[in-house]
């Protein structure tokens, strides 16, 4: 099975040499070096991720972490670059999804005989 | 991007002519083929989802749905064929790891040097 992980190696090689991860490699390098970019990108980070974990554990979120959470984000709203960052990062998932839906499509094909079948 | 999504088809294509998408794609004939294995492995697939949606919504499961679970298994693990068609496909899902741990091996290094850097 070693052409699979060659293949899969060509990809992350594609992946890595693409406009879109080099324009991503690019923001995240201006924003570590930008401490207060770096500081407020952390803290919204944090935020986003207690608050998930919280909901995936069940347990309640309070009015003032909806609200902290709020504060946090209206704060990196206004900071261009990590926009910038999040738009970046949010297209370069879609493209990642677009691949693994290509990769899984045979496997897709596989299953979906199955539903007609019954 | 044509050429991220044009390797995502290679590695598609790659899968589909491995020997172990055959192998599952011939075991999945063998058994859509085969009316008691077929009603055997859907029962099976029905009440793990059913048990599986129940504990994700955070509902109750009973000690008889446990019972029935366990009983459904146990007649699986009587059926060869049904067994090798699961050791296939957790091989599958195994090598569908594998392949999409390179592919986001350029963003895993993107973020792990910002956990360095912090
Ligand atoms: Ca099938
Ligand atoms: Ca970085």
């Amino acid at each position: 099975m070693s052409t699979l992980l060659d293949k899969a190696n060509e990809l992350a090689q594609v992946l890595k040499e693409s406009e879109e991860f080099t324009k991503l490699q690019n923001l995240h390098n201006e924003i570590n070096e930008d401490e207060v970019a770096k500081r407020m990108l952390d803290n919204f980070r944090n935020v986003q991720l207690e608050l998930q974990q919280k909901q995936m554990q069940g347990q309640e979120i309070t009015e003032e972490e909806v609200q902290q959470a709020q504060k946090q984000f209206e704060l990196v709203q206004q900071h261009e670059k990590i926009m910038q960052l999040m738009e970046e990062e949010q297209r370069m998932s879609q493209l990642v999804g677009e691949v693994n839906k290509k990769i899984t499509e045979p496997l897709e094909e596989l299953y979906a005989v199955d539903n007609t079948e019954q």
